[in-house]
């Protein structure tokens, strides 16, 4: 998660200047500050464990982000490169999601102390947050579409 | 998707080989089976749509692959190992989660008819309850090995 957060700081603020909705692209930015102090909140565990903050690259996000790029880089109406963005993030969202449950659920195991449980939990209630917020981005953006009887 | 279940199909036999926990193995032989019909369901939403079932390497599922394969050849106690194969199970699961999700609000845009619909709906249900009987499968493992005195 370590090299996954340091990865996503880097594709998000692509992400938000390709995006054309206001509320998507303020999205992107909001999350790229919540991203940063994820990352931070990490360096934070690594130290309360006693192990040395080491990133070892995310292969998974890799892949997310080349196809993130990949999608950037098709030429699309505002409207389906928005649709794209928003798939692409909660890609990102979920796979986080799956990664804090097993992290928190191992360092329960390992009795690891609250503080440092809680800085893993805040990470995954962020990316819940994220990912819940860019559905309703979705739906009212279809709303919109619908409204306006396209 | 069609890329990202074909390259699950081969790697869902060495993780149920590697897997110790009877009911694991049992599991990851199971959704094998449930992964195949997944991509039978994606070859019929192809044709049903009019288009060739054509693949696009899916990078994300590579990346975890890879990571997979990794973890498989790492020595670890066979409970460990488990808890990893979850782990790596569990990111693949809500990737497909989330794409899935964001295919299936496409299909219903594009006025996808309710048969062609109901084939990623149908794969979609699956893969989140073979997500949610790892987080069980997960939960049994450290409340048996708690019973045990570990």
């Amino acid at each position: 998660m370590y090299s996954a957060e340091s990865q996503l700081t880097k594709a998000l603020p692509k992400m938000a200047q390709k995006a054309s909705n206001p509320q998507l692209k303020q999205g992107f930015e909001q999350h790229l500050k919540q991203t940063q102090n994820q990352y931070s909140r990490l360096e934070r565990v690594f130290k309360e464990v006693g192990e040395s903050a080491k990133a070892k690259t995310c292969k998974a996000m890799e892949g997310m982000v080349k196809e993130g790029e990949e999608w950037m880089s098709e030429s699309a109406a505002p409207e389906v490169m928005d649709a794209g963005l928003i798939a692409c993030a909660q890609k990102v969202e979920h796979y986080e999601i799956a990664t804090y449950g097993c992290l928190i659920t191992w360092a329960q195991q390992l009795d690891f102390s609250d503080d440092t449980i809680a800085l893993l939990k805040q990470n995954m209630a962020e990316e819940k947050e994220t990912d819940e917020k860019l559905t309703q981005l979705a739906e009212n953006m279809i709303n919109q579409r619908a409204a306006a009887g396209k």
